[in-house]
């Protein structure tokens, strides 16, 4: 016997670059919260790096796919915020994402199959007043509340074709080499390419092999490995992550520091001869 | 048909200079959710500057306008914890905040018109235990979760009038100039003045003008402006804010950085001459 | 009159060395989330210092038992991921631990009285694809959200006794000297030993004696205060702590920065002779 339905509990997630010392993320939770009460809001992370829109798009499509369909993505990086730049929501085939018209969005968007996109211009769905400066609070925040009452997307705005698209370089193979370069450096300091498992399985390199790799004019020569502690602490490795991407890493150590690597640092793997 | 009352889902937020490494918040958590399983805790930040009672003034009375009346707001920033300086509830006419009595809680306590100050005396409400080093977990979370309960402030001790208030320098004009200071600097290395959009209407000063910032015996010509995106990347600029206070920025960088500014700091500010 | 059953609501913490800024601690979310909705997360802490067990542990135990019995705490510091450490539950007298078999939770379960310890090996309760490198959200969080929806420790893997036992020193006495060592420095700067209110007691030192406290090959004579603000601003103190730990402190400073002390550093205390 049921007699009272159960609350419909959705789950909004934000990912933003303005940390956590000021009164933003909260300002957000808090509009969220006086639209509807009962969403579950979880942070994925508000460290991007300031305007770092490729890094932003990475951490959010390495997030969402772990989420339950359904859920409202909610992203803020947003160098133009007040400009022409527009609000968005995208629909796919799984979830909804909200933020700002400049690829943050679609890589993740892209991974699920974008269904449509809308412009977002109907003030009903945005705070009263809307500042020029922050539009996470005034408009995202609010329109990710009324999403999850039920809000049908297309009362937000027009559908639009014309959306931006976040340039992200493919890995590729030249004269024997995977071309690729870093995405990601995590903050135990591994360095994540863009070089999938896919594309080491097609130059025929398994766990196990050993690798060679260039990065920032250095040569290593590096064991695929299926765990960190295959090696001694302190030495490098390469891995294959957790989003499934390669890795450069040091077991108890960092990467990044050992080998002074930055995000969009070109990096070469090829098979190292065995010995 | 309605045969199940909803629970009453309060709203519990939470402002520290804490940090996050520590256990410190979790355990303010974990006693309010041991006495008030339904009550929902949002961080509003753990990042105040240490011991800045200011600072933490000036972003929860930034943050509480957006949560839904009946809000209760715990902030601890308590340089006097285990001396003589009062526990105490506000009661304000739209929420309750409960800190210490240092003039953490007034800025934002007295934006919304305080209606009642009560000095928390009644160990009914605390922890059996409580420690003279950390009243956040002791004393603060008890009483929020209780008060979230619906036990009517009076309960928790009398009432007072001598209570602390913050000395924060409102901006006024001199021959000609509007004088303020900077009260917050942001993650972003926005610099916020006490320097209010209505202070500059009062001068004849609105968007598209130009402004004369004289900080850190350095004088900068600016545009106010409506957006970050309106002058070029790391340029600087004048906007009113999200919190509807004049700030300097850098668009797509940090004024703080640029210009060396901290918070306390004199600002001038008054109309540029057009040429 | 009560028909429908009101939601058994769990808590779930978690503690990691993870850090704020990457996807991993939203994906154990997202993934405890997809099990179990009704879950409540709760952070202890993400900031604990990379592969540091002890410092975690410490923490851990400290936060632990201020949660409501039958809370699920997970802990995830983790060197050891995909070798041959095993995942386990901890099964104590009031909470459920998940986590490595590393020590890491064998202090706070200790405190609580350990009843029974599992070797999590049923895939069943683990993601569909187990990654080596990420055991927190592929085997750790969905044990934790399956925990919380009621099924028995025992159906997770068998019992064993063998687990891992962290190594602590414990403070002792030698020639009228209490020898202890640092456990943690908190955010304040606040240098925490391992030496208990009740060691101190049983050297006839109680609040309001001196202390005569070696550090670093300092000699400091400091009041046992009950609160920071019994000596001036950036004075020393020592103070027992609201873990019932012995702390050197600076009112409104940091007694790190000023000692230059770290965890692991040696500490002797003895009564000082009053002049």
């Amino acid at each position: 016997m049921k007699i009272v339905d159960e609350a419909i509990v959705s789950i909004i997630t934000l990912l933003s670059d303005f940390g956590l010392k000021d009164p933003y993320v909260a300002e957000m939770k808090a509009v969220i919260l006086s639209i509807n009460p009962q969403a579950r809001i979880v942070d994925i992370t508000h460290e991007i790096e300031k305007f770092n829109i490729r890094m932003g798009a990475f951490v959010l499509a390495s997030a969402t796919p772990h989420f339950p369909a359904g859920t409202i993505h909610v992203a803020v990086v947003d160098p133009g915020v007040g400009t022409k730049r527009r609000p968005i929501i995208v629909e796919t085939k799984r979830n909804f994402y909200v933020g700002p018209d400049n690829g943050l969005l679609m890589l993740a968007a892209q991974k699920e199959g974008i269904s449509h996109v809308y412009h977002v211009n109907n003030p009903q769905y945005m705070l009263p007043r809307v500042s020029r400066t922050f539009h996470g609070r005034d408009i995202f925040a609010p329109v990710a509340a009324h999403l999850a009452r039920g809000r049908p997307p297309s009362e937000f705005g027009p559908e639009i074709q014309d959306y931006a698209f976040p340039e992200f370089a493919k890995a590729h193979v030249r004269k024997g080499e995977l071309l690729g370069e870093v995405l990601h450096i995590d903050d135990f300091g591994n360095i994540v390419s863009n070089i999938s498992a896919e594309n080491l399985e097609k130059m025929d390199i398994y766990e196990g092999c050993s690798l060679r790799v260039k990065l920032n004019s250095k040569t290593l020569t590096l064991k695929l490995c299926s765990a960190y502690g295959e090696v001694a602490a302190k030495t490098p490795l390469a891995i294959i992550g957790s989003s499934d991407f390669l890795e450069v890493s040091v077991n108890q150590g960092s990467a990044s520091r050992m080998l002074k690597a930055k995000i969009g640092d070109p990096l070469r793997v090829s098979s190292a001869p065995s010995h």
